[in-house]
């Protein structure tokens, strides 16, 4: 690459799999990337753009010529199609959009036109769709002969006259079955439909409960307008996940490995800037107390091992609660018996940490009244950890905010003020 | 169910779809779970108990007749079956598979032979496989009388004489196909094989990865032994995320919402043990500088934000490297890179709040020098925290230690003894 010799590399990438050159194209620094979206120019397989980082997708995309795109995009799967578009500006996308054939545009077009994250974007709109008085030979005669089928397909739809779906049948039943037999006899009629404008969050966890590998996807009017296949469901998952994680290691905004300085620090600023104010919060109230700390040093040496633990013990019921919560395991049926063993749990393991930390204290300092008024104070932090950790993210959940975004910031800052004042409050009054 | 009317529960739950009984049994209190089991005895259908959670189907299988769970497992597939019994104790092992026909037990046992976690014990071990000589009607004339076939399949395999792999046809393209096309004229060559002993996490990259529905296991003879297909890898990366995120939360040990008291208790202490030792160690950091403290209140008060400002900056630097990690967003080819971005964006954001909590220090204690002093120290434990949030992830996942596990205490621990001791000791240079 580094001696500009396109010849070469087109021969070194044509044997590799759309997955792996987009692994390359992902990895490699912006200067590299140029030069080999210029080298392979239109023979780059429009596969290679949805298998792409989003940030570095948008920056191949802005190399490529708009009209090879449209091009692609007119022959891709329509689910493929949207995920490539949904991201690009509105300049972006109207510049690919006018330059495709009329029918694909409007299709793409209504697709977009869906909430972003529904069912409606995720779908595919091509489908094997059969009435149930077809016989198993008539149904893999028309797909022998049909022209619009989807690239890749694992289950046929069965349908009334109202294109409302009434079944599936697996093709690998189709193909085990004679071919007189009526479809109308193998079908599934428990069957998971979808609605177009469910999240894909939920769609996901259809998929994940049931095993499907497809599922129907209907409009208001329960009538059939695409598939959802599970190769789409497992990047919803492993993305979902993947926001939970950063959410909850306080990453605001969705981060690429190659993303700027400049945009990182930014996108990293606001939320320690929360974190400053409620630092902040913390200090103030030790500050309430700076005439005990001045009569006693070692409260200040001793302080943060109470704010400490707090924290982290709200931040282990936390992490259970709001995985519990997006996985639903943690629902309205077994809310209460979770919230009275965290409590529980708070309570126990508050007093053993209570004798352990109230014993140091006590010894380093020669002082066991100082080991009393610290074990206090962690048995009551311990426990507000334990309320709070529960409480916040259930809270959030039903103010229907994402628990992951907010709730260690939450928890965190109730752990440490709690935790400051009710050991320098007790020992406020113990010296006294 | 509390009025023991055994037949209105069974009318209830007659027509609810496996799934959905299994949740149902997730979400009860224990002796209502008896209750039910009880009275459902041998109708409650194998599907449900695959779809438990691990502590509830431990518990079911427990109040089971083994000889009624040895009949359904010789049903099963037998990945589902091995994910039945792979949980259970030496004993209850043996219960079961003991009243098994033999070529049942002995596929069982040697599925239980391969490591937990791998391929082996996710494959199922019935596939239809064919030479590439057979035309599509042969092939469909096979399924249609063959009586060992898996219960669902969605690709077929042809494999040469040694019974290698070597293409695959997904069904849609066999039933699109007239019946004299060769087999070898449209398998894809391009297939994605898989090791019998390979980690399941590193099957659910290649499934994401490429988009597959199925794929070949192999043993090392590179002979075809089974299939895995994507519903269990669904399930694979929703389970591994879960791990992620308990383990970055501080949860060592596996949990459910249903753990007793003392066993969530017992689970939660060894982290919180730990964690008690890095506060006890920042503790001994600030009773260094206890004359200094002595001398100016206001450190004590002020030096819990330089450390909580460290601690969540660390943390960010850590959620990205460790998630990256573990989807290979991050690898050798690009870590330098990464590690230069957030060394820099550690010093930039360093500034910036030096620069704010400066002022507001200098301001709150009337003393600008102490604010100059609480900038520096920010500054220098925002770059040490971004230094150990990158290095101790990288570290533990070269040395093959999954870097969600500890990457947070080692983090954690390096800002608060970097935070106190940089405030505590350019206060006490400026004060002496």
């Amino acid at each position: 690459l580094d001696r500009g010799d396109g010849d070469q590399v087109r021969n070194l990438i044509a044997p590799m799999r759309p997955a792996d050159i987009a692994e390359l194209l992902d990895l490699m620094r912006t200067d590299e990337r140029r030069a080999l979206v210029e080298m392979l120019g239109p023979e780059l397989k429009p596969e290679v753009l949805s298998e792409l980082e989003e940030g570095v997708r948008d920056e191949v995309i802005a190399l490529l010529d708009p009209g090879d795109i449209a091009q692609a995009l007119a022959e891709m799967d329509s689910d493929d199609a949207v995920y490539l578009l949904e991201d690009l500006d509105q300049q972006g996308q109207q510049e690919i959009l006018s330059q495709m054939p009329a029918d694909e545009r409007a299709a793409l077009e209504r697709a977009l036109e869906y909430p972003e994250d529904s069912a409606g974007r995720l779908m595919q709109r091509h489908l094997v769709a059969v009435p149930p008085f077809w016989d198993v030979g008539h149904t893999i005669d028309y797909m022998r002969e049909a022209e619009d089928l989807p690239d890749e397909f694992y289950e046929i739809f069965v349908v009334d006259p109202a294109y409302r779906p009434i079944g599936t049948v697996p093709l690998y039943r189709v193909m085990r079955s004679k071919r007189p037999t009526k479809i109308s006899d193998i079908m599934n009629t428990e069957q998971t439909l979808i609605r177009v404008d469910t999240d894909r969050e939920e769609v996901a966890r259809l998929f994940e409960k049931y095993d499907l590998i497809s599922a129907a996807v209907i409009d208001e009017n329960d009538r059939l307008v695409g598939v959802t296949t599970v190769d789409d469901i497992v990047e919803v998952i492993s993305e979902e996940a993947t926001e939970d994680i950063r959410l909850m290691g306080g990453i605001v905004n969705e981060e690429a490995v190659g993303d700027s300085v400049a945009l990182t620090a930014r996108n990293r600023f606001s939320w320690l800037f929360v974190n400053l104010l409620t630092a902040i919060l913390a200090s103030v109230v030790i500050g309430l107390f700076d005439a005990t700390i001045e009569q006693m040093v070692a409260l200040a040496v001793l302080m943060p091992i109470v704010a400490s633990m707090g924290g982290n013990a709200g931040t282990q019921t936390m992490t259970v609660a709001v995985r519990s919560l997006a996985t639903r395991e943690l629902g309205p049926l077994n809310a209460l018996r979770f919230m009275r063993r965290e409590l529980m749990v708070g309570v126990v393991n508050g007093i053993l940490f209570a004798l352990l930390i109230g014993a140091v204290g006590g010894v380093w300092f020669q002082d066991a009244m100082l080991g009393v008024v610290l074990g206090a104070a962690m048995i009551v932090n311990m426990v507000v950890a334990a309320v709070s950790g529960i409480l916040v993210p259930m809270a959030l959940d039903r103010m229907n905010i994402d628990p992951a975004v907010a709730s260690s910031v939450f928890v965190t800052t109730m752990t440490d003020v709690v935790g400051f004042f009710a050991f320098l409050g007790l020992a406020a009054i113990w010296l006294m």
